[in-house]
């Protein structure tokens, strides 16, 4: 029986839940450096990523990403995964191998449920080193061959901090017959060159994507602030694509004017718990998504299985079911009341959590975070 | 080549790390649910439980525990896991399948490195209801049972409130002829009955075994705090046993002096992102435990595997090696200096991180709960 | 000798330093009341008046602005000082009186040092019941009436929310012989008829005030960001007046972009305590609004004699001379290496005190506070 | 009509309410150097000092404390205010000057009310200095001339550190035909000498002291905690001596325990802003306080003339009268809803403002601050 493609499923109203964060994830699990935040443990490590792959679709993802984030052979090179300074450890790792290694995990657990797999391509080095459309557009064209020869179900290029980038990418990823999604890093500021967030919307609208949106760097909170500014540039234009989200996980609050969004914070990228975001702040980010209009919802660096599994739960009702993990969900803590502990009876509603304010148990702790003064100007 | 056992790992004097967090990791990645708390996914979906372990030995680890918390019969009833309210989507499962095939899997990864396989048992539901000294017993000796047919390393008595019924569990684990470790769930104020922390160390050490210490329930900090009294009530009575600590990776400052630990903080267990330590916490806590004496250091509900691996890290050259992990870690970011952010090149030393007082980026936060006042008279 | 004006002062380049905060601080002093923060204590209590107006002057002020907040016959019968609804205790009281009385106050105080009297006219509450322009501007005559009588040195139109209003006064003012300041409480987004920053900057310049700038509502940190908007749009419209500002002495982070300012806080008027700015903030305040090209700075809410002097003392060089009361002023805390306490002696510097960034000592306080929300429909 | 002495009042079983702070409040004003903290001003601005102590009374003080903190010969000549070292400025300053000055204040502001004078004693440089019982005695019987010669109503020893040297001012101050208070500074750990709150107590009774409590250094909270031990003790021993109850009216939480008190913030004593009490919490503090049984209640450093007619207000039923006062109080804002603003209508219940936890509108300020660790064994 054929999949239900994207674009099929987006027509038909009923929200689409991506997945949530590969790197930060994988780097907590002890499988990807931070630094680097390359993706070679697709080939090294595959057992690893097909386990959190599950999870997301467990949680409730219709869509598996392929692992290749940062996987281009320059990257590799510039790591010291390829090429002269490779670690003798591991010998030479070629993109080609971390990307079909990447392609198989995400075919093999997305034809386990009922989700589709996407192929990526994101910003190149040599896009800001100045080497030129074509160059640019090759680099492009070698990361989906692979993704066409496995025949992924729709592409995204995604992460892109410029909009003319991303409009050289469109023209590559619309030659072959497969949906396309866009999301920027942007926040209400606009792109790194300065165009504005209204009209970064209207040029990925208008270079043919068919989905919309953002991504990366900012909270769920500025997000929605993001996706209204582009939704109604979007309309004052005539144009309709379908709209996404995929923001961090991570509270963002002092670093949500600031181009390089969560980067920015002193806390990024080793102490970031104490601005995780709950699963109840995963739910509230779900409904106003939804409210706003956005059909493809997920998330990124930050978002684990459980929070995924937070948004297919709060629009469960609009999807028609819930999804495959929730027979270890206690929503709301219903199974709490079991306890024995008389001191946590009450926290079984979905009020209680929604309205709780936490408290971080760290006595000398401040709230916000002075971000670093850099001077830019060198 | 036969596995040295662990006291004579102890006796050499370099540390033992213990392994993290299960029901509460597992709960995130969607394989547990809260407010049972119960161990099926052993038996239910072995990949994850087996991933999880993994990490904790790649993360350093030289103890893997077996996944078998609350996996007794009466508490599986208790749950809907067995008989009259069994969930139809599962069948009945009994406390001897989940055991087995969480002692299964802990020697298959043990076995992958070097590590040791320990059987755990927990408090009994009857000690409380006051069914007598025997028939605890004989729970104790039916989840010994299991531990002995699969033959692992070492037995462990955790997470008791009362030494009187840790005890009677000793008596059941010396019969073995196996080290013994035993740990409760204490602060500086006492076990449940009003035995003073001193009293309830050297009871531990007098009713046998090898290894004495706390776990879960309180933070690091506390953990230290609690550890020095009971050395030195150990030091004062004559008695040397080894030292063990295993705190929640939370901060629990409110709730230090609360006998249900961080249970009565007003965010368990939903919402305690803000109060996950970091790294450089686990850092911190390697080092003082170790100072302090304590030889087997590891990690309760929260720990992850890259605070183990912190744990691992920090102890590196008093162990003799890194972690199999290290691969992976980006010690103290020296490969962010990589990066092409500017405004993150100078976050790559140690003094950094450990020096970091962390921001929520929640503008409304506070720093401190107040814990529910629940009327514990009724 | 005749006394310096204020338009000569302004023109030497030296700054002028405005008084304090009158209403909030006397109701701390037991003479005013929370709620109608009128003015009558300076008919019924003058000693308290004039000891305050002492304490400004002695803390560096060059200005002693006449007691006579909402002291017009409207406001006093609406609060029950006069007419139908008078107290007892006191017996009517009217506009005049009151007015009188805080005239002799200031003139005293004033000539006791080399200060100028300022008398302030505020915002009617015709503008709002639309009344219309010609009875409104009658109100105004009345209030300046008296100041004419006794001769104050100058006119001051302050707190007016809608710059039309300001405008109306305007005209009344400048009918008489007397050097005219006008400042707003506003923030960056507008009056409260919409009215852009900018543009109230211009209209204030152009109706004939000598001097323009805003008071009240929003912390030093806003303000200047306001006045740099304000400054702006004065430079780019060829206009030249005195810039001036009087900010509130609380942290008003949330309120700034709120119209109705700190009033929103839900701390407002009673638990306003840890807001209150430090002698360093008003130190920093001092040299910002210097650095803008602002030359007559003052406080309004919040401002005590205390913050008035640090004003003074960080613009000593620049006027040529410390306040009269720096005899008791221990500047960053010289005078505090004399004690005996050794936890004390390091800090002693501009530097230490500059940098200090206060703890609340309140273990459950909060940061920032969440707004009420209010159905301003109504 | 001869007035009603202090321990009449105590008997009657109605609250006396003592007065606040002077040192802080008049260094607010202008009018005392912070480090020195010595009381010239009684002699050189006998205004300011006498506004502040009607300001007390007005509040609903039943006490005038005489001015005269550190005013003892030796303090002088170490403060540069008399001897070799004298400013030029003022000349020299003889402790008879300012205590006479002080008593001639604080018997004119008592009269016209209904309250009693003061005279108090605080400890001595010479007792650490180890001069002697002999030498010390003489200091405090110095300092008694002038209460007798002046007629002051009762004495009050306060702010001591050691019980002994307390004990050996008891011996003076019970020669003359006063009652007698005694105010320790210390927190439930003990006094300086490492004697137990408990027994300071004890021996403060002993020492014939009518009255008996602690003043300073700690805040309400923790007042009433100290308090809690000494009554206890003091019932245990059969001794029955009045209580009596001035802390500071700042949170004092991170120095609860260290010896210094709020000395130990790095925020003493410039910027100890967002540590300051609100109304509310003073109300709190003088219910706490009374149901404690205690019945001379007042405040020490940071206790301005609102906080002082808080505690009148909160304890008017009980004392049969509102403070003088009352006519400006707009308890709990019921005025505040005469306002023509919305957002404020519903803050007008003793419940609002009892419960408001307030916040700080300093969006990078930290909640508790760190302690300095000074090495205390040089």
């Amino acid at each position: 029986m054929p999949r239900v493609g994207l674009l099929e499923r987006l027509k038909s109203g009923r929200p689409v839940i991506g997945d949530g964060s590969f790197v930060f994830t994988l780097e907590k699990r002890g499988y990807v450096k931070a630094g680097p935040w390359t993706s070679e443990a697709a080939y090294q490590y595959p057992d690893a990523v097909r386990q959190l792959s599950r999870e997301f679709v467990r949680a409730g993802a219709d869509v598996v990403q392929t692992f290749t984030f940062y996987a281009t052979d320059d990257k590799l090179q510039d790591k010291g995964l390829s090429g002269k300074n490779v670690s003798k450890d591991i010998g030479n790792l070629t993109s080609k191998q971390i990307n079909s290694a990447a392609c198989d995990i995400a075919r093999e657990v997305a034809d386990e449920g009922d989700a589709l797999v996407c192929g990526g391509i994101s910003p190149t080095p040599g896009y800001i080193k100045g080497i030129g459309k074509e160059a640019v557009q090759k680099e492009f064209d070698k990361q989906c061959e692979v993704f066409i020869e496995k025949d992924v179900d729709f592409l995204l290029a995604e992460f892109f901090g410029h909009v003319e980038e991303l409009e050289w990418g469109m023209e590559v990823l619309k030659k072959y017959e497969k949906p396309v999604a866009a999301t920027m890093r942007i926040s209400t500021i606009g792109d790194m060159n300065g165009v504005s967030t209204a009209e970064c919307a209207i040029r990925m609208a208008k270079s043919g994507a068919d989905v919309v949106g953002i991504n990366c760097l900012f909270d769920p909170e500025n997000c929605i602030k993001t996706m209204k500014v582009m939704k109604s540039a979007l309309n004052e234009a005539g144009l309709n694509p379908f709209l996404m989200a995929q923001p961090v996980g991570f509270h963002t609050h002092e670093a949500n004017e600031h181009i390089d969004g969560y980067m920015a914070l002193p806390e990024f990228p080793f102490a970031l718990e104490s601005r995780i975001i709950t699963r109840a702040e995963a739910h509230k980010f779900a409904r106003e998504a939804y409210e706003l209009g956005i059909r493809y919802i997920g998330g990124c660096c930050g978002f684990e299985p459980y929070h995924i599994r937070a948004i297919a739960e709060e629009l469960a009702e609009e999807r028609g079911f819930r999804p495959p993990g929730h027979d270890k969900n206690s929503l709301w803590g219903k199974d709490i009341a079991q306890t024995n502990y008389k001191i946590m009876v009450h926290r079984v509603t979905k009020e209680y959590w929604m309205n709780l304010n936490p408290g971080t148990g760290r006595p000398e702790a401040h709230i916000l975070s002075k971000l670093d003064k850099i001077d830019e100007t060198e």
